[in-house]
Parts: structure tokens; sequence; C-alpha cells
């Protein structure tokens, strides 16, 4: 069984991801498109990261505690742009990206 | 917010995704290796085209449907592969790949 | 060895995974960027396809020849859009695409 | 255009994909399965990593360089396993993973 602590990083990088995901796309649909970019490259960058981040915890890749401490800087940078917008798919993009954040904080450091 | 029905596959990916990435990483510890090599393929296998269907519903990617469908035959030939072993982790990736490849085929027909 | 079709058809791979990444971020830095939304969408959904379609290659995926098929059409997508701009960034990845469309057709169909 | 500097690590990281990818599935068909196990766990990761790295790089993501400084580590360690081995892919992934190494020190240390 993987352990519990993995498991719950694993669950949070990945609601990160789709949220990341779905911001991504909706951000390129806002009319006010020249606000948003920072939030479009991003949104991606912590998405790409997550989903690397994710597979090596499930696998045990010797580099995971490294970029579980790398992810944890991604979701914040992404989190703190999203808080910044008040569409829906931002902000709850944000919760998503504290919450990764947290839970690689804590890999990082076990 | 995105379609409960996205929501429901990109999940079913996901938890496939982590069956197989521990899956893999579990047969490469096993001792009776030989036995495990279409399982360690295929394994990998279904988790990146996972992965990449996973993103693609998320940002409602161009060609989410054939990839969907692809994934579903993917799935399928992963589950059938594990199904063949007794080990726990091949016990629950069989029964998470059959979850994603039902909800690939659901989305593919949508 | 792997076989020189496979070599070339993974090579057309990763140069417009490359060109698509970087005309990815150089259309977020441009001026008039509600006319680049296409772009950078069908920038990011055919690097992925590409880099799934890449390591599919080298490591003989079953899916391999389906994936080709699908990437050859998402190539295509994103070469016709980039034709439409004048920046160099969007002529480059269109003639990126555009070689690697035709290198996954010549794969699909073997 | 892309510098020249990353356009030459993106280069290393994708020769070195495709060289891990194809000795990944060319040691799951060697008959001494047993002593390749390290061998395969690492070409995985090792692949995983190259290829999020030179995505990074290509579309100048914000942690390209704490990326390029793991990812020079993980192809070290790919490389010394791979360097144990006779077969021919083992010899050019070795070769592969230690020029990667190379660009990837050179990169995050820029």
């Amino acid at each position: 069984m993987l352990l519990e602590q993995y498991q719950a990083c694993i669950e949070a990088c990945q609601k990160c991801i789709t949220a990341c995901n779905y911001c991504f796309s909706s951000c390129l649909k806002e009319k006010n498109l020249d606000m948003m970019k920072e939030c479009i490259r991003l949104d991606r960058e912590c998405a790409d990261l997550c989903e690397l981040t994710a597979k090596s915890l499930a696998a045990s890749a010797d580099y995971v505690h490294e970029l579980c401490r790398l992810c944890a800087e991604a979701c914040e940078r992404c989190g703190n742009e999203c808080s910044r917008h008040e569409a829906e798919h931002c902000r709850a993009c944000a919760e998503a990206c504290y919450a990764c954040a947290e839970a690689c904080r804590t890999m990082a450091a076990a």
C-alpha cells in the first residue's frame, strides 16, 4: 500500500492539476485576456510540475523530495497570481494551489 | 465549472495513474521479475496515456474524445494483464484500470 | 538500435515540441494577445500530444500508430493557426508542425 | 529566437529522453531481467524529468534552473547504472545521460 502521506500529497497534486488546467483554458476565454496572461503562464507551469510530482510520488522516484520542494514554490506562485482575480476558476485554482503547496511542503520536510 | 461527466472521467484517470505507477514500482521489487515484465511495460503505457487524457479533459482539448477512446483500450489491456497476478498492487491496479476504461468509453461516446 | 523511421518521427516530434513551447511563451508576450489566443491554446495541445508520441515511439508502445494519427491532426491544426500570424515564432512553429504532421502520417500508415 | 544555450540543453535532454525510453523497453526484453531492474527504474525516472526540463527550457518556466540542477543529478545516476551493463542500448544511454547531465549543469550554473 502507498503510504498515507504519499497518497494525500498525490491527491492534492491531482486536484491542483485539474484546477490549473481548467483555469488555463477558462482564462483563454476571458474578455480581458491581457490581465490573465500571467495566470495562463503560471497555470501551465504549475500543472506540469504537479504532474511529474504526483507520478514521482506514486513510483517513489529518487528525486521526489526535491521535486516536492520545487512544486510547493510553483503552487505558491500560481496561487498568488490566481488570488488577484475575481473569476470563479481563478478562486478555485488558488485554493487548490495553496492546498497542494502545503501538502508538498509537508512531504519535502518528511 | 467543469462538466460533471468530465470531472468523473478525470478522477478515474487520476486514480488509474496512481495505481499504475505504484504497481510499476512494486512490480520492479517482486521476486519473480520475469513474470511481471508485461505488467511493468503496460503499467507505464497506461499511466502515460491516462496522464495526457486527464489533462486534455480538464483543458477541453480538441482531441479529447479520440484520446479517451485510445485510453479506454490501453486501460483494458493493462487491466487484463494485472488481473493475471495475485499481488495486491496488481489487483488494485486492475480495478482502477477497468473503472477508467469504463469512464473513458462513456466520454468517448458522448 | 531504434528503427530509422522511428528515429526520424521522434526527431520531428521533438522539434515540434520545442517550437510549440517557444511559440507558446512568445505569444503570451505579444502585444495583441487577443489575436494569439487560439495559437496559445493549440501550441500547448500540440506540444503535449507530440511529447507522448515521441516517448511512445522510443518505447514502442502498443498504441503508437493510433497516437501518430491523432498527433498528425493536432500538428496540422496548430500549423494552420500559426500560419495565420506574421511573428517569427509562429512561422517557425508552423514549419515544425507541418514537418511533424508529415512524419506522423508516414508512421501511422506504416 | 531561443537562446543558443537553451537550445543546446533542450537537444541534450531530448536525446537523453529517446535513449532512456529505448533502453527502458530494451531492458524489459533482456534475458537476465533481474540484473536490469535498477536500469529500468532509472531510465524512466530520468526520461520523465528530462521531459519536463526540455519543456520548461523551451517555455522559459520560472523554475527552470532548479529543474536543470535536479535533472543533472538524475542523468548522472542513470548514466552510472547504465555504465555497469554491456548491452548496446545501455552504453548509448549512458553516453546520452552524461551529455545531458553536463548540459544541465551548465544551464543550472548560468
